[in-house]
């Protein structure tokens, strides 16, 4: 592979070195003869074209930065083999970045400029004003999945996080919940905020139930939504609805729930969770959830990527709203 | 970014182009004075190194292919988080390709080559030699994960398949297990016959045992454990112990269990899953697994990478076993 040079397969194939280069091309036009004539020598030689000398001529890789983190949520992880394929079908590669803060971002950016990629998709949950100028900067296409950064160069794909809230809300509502219990995700997770907003205004303007809504806040672990309703419960307190900001926290509520005994789900309360993992549907939690369609979100990515690719000397910025799908099982379903 | 260039960092810190080529890489020789003078300068300017010129000169990319699938099951996301952070901080850039089949995977390898990659870490369990052939032909060192894949250019780190299998048999034997089941991961999966055989020989050995092996299979799912084990007792079978090749299927089968209500766990059936995943931990599930030491497996594969890079124009090819860790939970603790 690596001593084998086009030159060598134009040789063989009896034809110009161009056009070996444009037998690899999809977009060049050259004659099907030519082209199974270069494929046929190219493979009896065991020549890969080489991608980089194009880069360097045209400034674009064909490579596209995807900046990941938390990977130990099935929801993002689902989220990035999804992407991984679309982004194999458009024929663009994955440059992977793996990001704990925004200072591994920083560093992270500076790398993936350096390979002079087309674009960058991010399912950051952080939306610090730093983070949004760093991305900014680069004067790069940025494809966010459900993140509130805004930015001249930065588009947003995102959940309607604020109508799911609303929806939580009228399933408890209906349910006649008279304690509700709202488990938030960390104070920086803005589609958490945006959950509850939609999830508080909604009981609120029914019932003045607001003012009874008990706040939990956990960091969207397991172990935190068990731990929160744990000592919920150890303070006496009898809940009869309770709302997690994602599945990940909702299982730990629903062990805690069974561990402790008192209170039965769905029977004596119902629990309500976000993102639809494969865990919410599990027998042992038979979860209610709120499917974000990972597959509309990043459909609506690459097709904003394409837009901001047709249009990449000058910002493109939108931001588009995926209405996420309940799916409905034995969490809030008394009596079954 | 598109257009400041080195020669305009040059300009401003009043130093040569070469001097600013050497100020952003790690390994080349400059006094601090001129680096500073030039980082002022780039960051003054915005400016960031390109990398592609350096690509096309030596040939080395400084990108590594990282071939993946299954992100559904929990181990390898956290195999594929912790492999990331790893080549970050190696300096080298990940190159992702997810690949659903052998087909997939062909095609994978031909763009990953056309980006002159340095090298391929993967963790497909498909150990088939086509797959082997194909990789091999690349002529990249290729690092794979618990594969059974064998070539001239292919390394590998194992987890001790063969003795977890053992020390799952002598928990077995230890707590009297007299009705053992083995619930055993696709039949192409490598990593899983050989559980299987380190098992069933330990049974075997002790007490004739195996004859009376029940044999389940799987497909390494949640539901397929779930569905095996819920077969198994409609059909009026009793084990007292089951031995999964996974944990995704192991709470798949405790699921069943619990469902059922004949059998309880760990009093009347104790069950050993394998990959401690983070399901393993959560209170509902509580189950001894075997935790494959990802840490280790992706040091053991960063240092093979690292001779790998270092001997690139012949083949190096290596093969080392990381023991697994039994982590003792509550699933094999009868009588608490």
């Amino acid at each position: 592979m690596r001593s084998v040079t086009s030159i060598d397969v134009a040789k063989l194939a009896g034809v110009s070195q161009s056009a070996v280069s444009r037998a690899f091309s999809s977009s060049a036009s050259i004659s099907d003869r030519t082209r199974q004539k270069v494929l046929a020598a190219a493979a009896a030689l065991g020549y890969r074209p080489n991608r980089i000398p194009s880069i360097m001529l045209s400034g674009r890789s064909c490579m596209v930065g995807v900046v990941i983190g938390g990977l130990d949520n099935p929801f993002y992880a689902s989220a990035l083999e999804r992407l991984a394929i679309a982004l194999r079908q458009a024929e663009l590669q994955v440059l992977l970045v793996q990001v704990d803060d925004a200072l591994t971002l920083d560093t992270a950016l500076d790398q993936l400029a350096s390979y002079r990629i087309d674009a960058i998709v991010t399912s950051l949950a952080v939306g610090s004003k730093s983070v949004a100028d760093a991305l900014s900067e680069l004067q790069t296409p940025v494809i966010c999945f459900n993140s509130s950064l805004v930015g001249p160069w930065i588009s947003t794909v995102v959940s309607n996080n604020y109508g799911a809230g609303q929806t939580a809300a009228g399933i408890f509502l209906k349910q006649g919940v008279t304690n509700p219990v709202w488990l938030a995700g960390p104070a920086k997770n803005a589609a958490s905020r945006a959950r509850a907003e939609g999830f508080c205004d909604t009981l609120k303007r029914a019932s003045g139930h607001s003012g009874a809504l008990i706040k939990l806040r956990g960091d969207d672990t397991y172990q935190s939504g068990y731990n929160a309703v744990r000592r919920l419960l150890q303070r006496g307190v009898r809940p009869d609805g309770i709302f997690s900001s994602n599945d990940m926290m909702a299982c730990g509520v629903l062990d805690a729930l069974r561990e402790r005994g008192e209170l039965h789900c769905p029977d004596d309360v119902i629990v309500v969770g976000y993102d639809n993992i494969p865990q919410a549907a599990w027998h042992g939690y038979d979860l209610t959830s709120f499917d974000q369609r990972t597959d509309q979100m990043v459909a609506v990515a690459m097709d904003m990527l394409d837009t901001a690719l047709q249009t990449v000397d000058h910002p493109y910025s939108e931001t588009r709203l995926i209405n996420a799908q309940l799916i409905e099982r034995g969490s809030t379903r008394p009596g079954n």
